[in-house]
């Protein structure tokens, strides 16, 4: 009997028909023989409505009334979904982050898992019951509510089938499955059949939204096979998975963008040691999470420090800086958030030399400016201005051989 | 220094400027030197809302679930007006049912107090801070979330106003105190400066909607001063408190109406012994809170069976009687939405004869005809047609001369 995990989105279980319509599916999958677990995220709108009251009452809300605010999203459809299995004849029961003992850290609106319990949900499974986890939160030590940050309810999904050692886990959403590149912006975009947990992560990390950075790390870590998985069609989906030998043959297997990002310069530092430290140290103090970090090279003994942060997080990445420009020398800090990352992601590029040149070629055929470079073992990224991301998208879409139909 | 538990009700928070009106006040209360510990309700229509979502999916929903579903409202509540605090300058902390350990037996959706944990509020007052506690919800011995009932919300209050031995309880609405009769359907109420516990009880049990009556309950049984106030205005409200001389010289201290009850009636049950143990320990089983009960004398072996009970809970207590039917010599079952129960009430009743008389005769002059009689040592009630409701009230609130100006 396998015991499957599965989650819908708050698009799934955006209004009562499709919460009927998860609780239909969850019996279906009960009625051939597994044990389910569903992971539910907030009906879609809700988590925004709930930050929209907080936002209302105080310009920079604190994040542990903050998360007790928006951790109710995902309390009423734990509890709706329940209703709808048991409405149509099926056993089910809500489980709260402080019932589930999903404990984590006390970095409020972006805790992590420490620990679950699986012991109540396990002891629902036995009694035939599906089990219906609340997603996005949990409690820390004291006891007071966390949530995990955007997209939370997907770790959620893959820390409870780690924890309880699933046969899988399901993602449902409104997509059917991993594109080589947002269809949005890209119509000769492919949907993938398998991507390795490695792409995925990169792809995740690089504002493919499809699935939260964490959750591909936990899969990963504890080797979950990852179905991604629309709820309204009967699409296979995607399978995130290790890697095998046939995904090295190709060299890049999608291509990622990220609006969400914004760039801070602080121009003319001295160039002395412990001025990074500094920086950075006050910035993770503050919970801002720093992605690609270029220094120039030092020119009259001063130089350029430029990063980029989450664009939630430019405010309070000025402030940092602000406070500390005195002890640093005094230079200009300049904050842009018109900016967009643009990366070729693939587990062959290990294998292929040239990659990132021929990246650069293609942007500067289309006449893009590369503001920043960064890359992995498996990925190249670059930074350009906001206006050109969709360009860039289908021009390297295309260079890269991905318009064409090709096993993947 | 004074412990002062202040309680705001769902109209008081009923959006982004009251809860900052009610952080406000908090603040404005600490500042006069007392310790200020808040519960707030559910959003108004919150709570409906929520209610409304479950009966979408169900039409009789699980209590567990639909409990989980309804507890967000106030924990949505008591993040906001923790933030309206911090955002006025002031230091504050939020706290659920879990949180608190506000623990309470498992009659999901009218759950009872059975202890509170002061603990941790304690604290968050000994670094300055108010605590706003969720009223309405407690949490299980198994940690299901559960709720008291509406308007628990001033249970809860009452009961951590015990628990931390405030000096007092304030209990802030949408009115400015307690009436002698509802003024929405008598213009002849006037608001009372004093009112013992037990007036209040029978008046809060007889559908006065100023108060829940297991409130008042907790606050006669552990001598809570408690406080009617108006939100809106700086009124200095009603007193509940222990019974003095004074009160014993007013006969009747207020006239109570509800029109949240429903009658049923089972004739013809065999007159014998154990029937009506049945019938009542059923639906006492069934967690149906039965009011009035008459039976008629018995006639050729057979006798009538009446009783009331809350409007909401009318279609169960017609399923427990109908599975009875075959049990208890198949009566015919009526049931009968459409009565109202007025009342009188006043601790002077004790030393007065002819009181009940007298209510009788106001009636019978009016027209009304009494479907059902019940009394205690400072009530008298009587059932009649919905629509005879408020001619009633009106009727009494002028014999029993509270309409005239007075000390109370």
């Amino acid at each position: 009997m396998a015991l499957v995990v599965q989650k819908f989105g708050g698009t799934s279980v955006g209004n009562v028909e499709r919460i009927r319509n998860v609780a239909k599916r969850a019996l279906a999958a009960q009625a051939r023989g597994d044990q389910i677990v569903l992971v539910v995220s907030a009906m879609s709108g809700e988590t925004n409505r709930l930050l929209k009251l907080t936002r209302e009452i105080s310009a920079r809300p604190d994040e542990r009334e903050q998360d007790v605010v928006i951790a109710t999203g995902e309390q009423v459809t734990v509890g709706l979904v329940a209703l709808a299995i048991q409405d149509l004849g099926g056993k089910s029961r809500s489980f709260l982050g402080h019932q589930v003992r999903i404990t984590t850290d006390s970095s409020f609106s972006k805790a992590r898992i420490r620990s679950i319990d699986g012991e109540q949900v396990f002891a629902a499974l036995a009694r035939g019951e599906i089990a219906v986890v609340a997603g996005f939160q949990g409690i820390d030590a004291e006891g007071s509510v966390t949530t995990l940050g955007r997209g939370g309810s997907d770790t959620t999904a893959v820390a409870v089938a780690a924890a309880l050692k699933a046969t899988s886990c399901e993602i449902y959403t409104d997509v059917d499955g991993v594109y080589t590149a947002d269809p949005n912006i890209c119509k000769a975009a492919r949907k993938l059949d398998r991507i390795s947990y490695e792409e995925m992560l990169e792809l995740a990390s690089l504002g493919a939204k499809v699935l939260q950075i964490r959750s591909v790390e936990f899969a990963m870590k504890y080797a979950v096979p990852l179905w991604v998985k629309s709820s309204f069609t009967d699409d296979p989906g995607t399978l995130v998975c290790a890697e095998d030998a046939a995904m090295e043959d190709v060299v890049v297997s999608g291509i990622a963008h990220d609006l969400n990002e914004a760039r801070v310069a602080v121009r003319q530092v001295p160039d002395r040691p412990g001025v990074a430290r500094r920086v950075f140290g006050a910035l993770a103090a503050a919970n801002v999470v720093v992605d690609m970090i270029v220094q120039n090279v030092s020119e009259s003994g001063h130089t350029d420090l430029t990063f980029t942060v989450g664009r939630g997080d430019l405010a309070r990445a000025r402030e940092v800086i602000q406070s500390l420009v005195a002890e640093i020398g005094n230079p200009r800090v300049e904050a842009d958030a018109g900016i967009a990352k643009v990366s070729i992601v693939g587990v062959g590029m290990r294998n292929h030399a040239g990659v990132a040149a021929k990246m650069f070629d293609v942007l500067a055929e289309e006449g893009i400016n590369i503001l920043m470079i960064s890359t992995s073992e498996i990925r190249v990224s670059c930074v350009v201005l906001e206006k050109y991301a969709e360009l860039a998208v289908r021009a390297l879409h295309t260079a890269f051989g991905l318009d064409a139909k090709g096993a993947v």
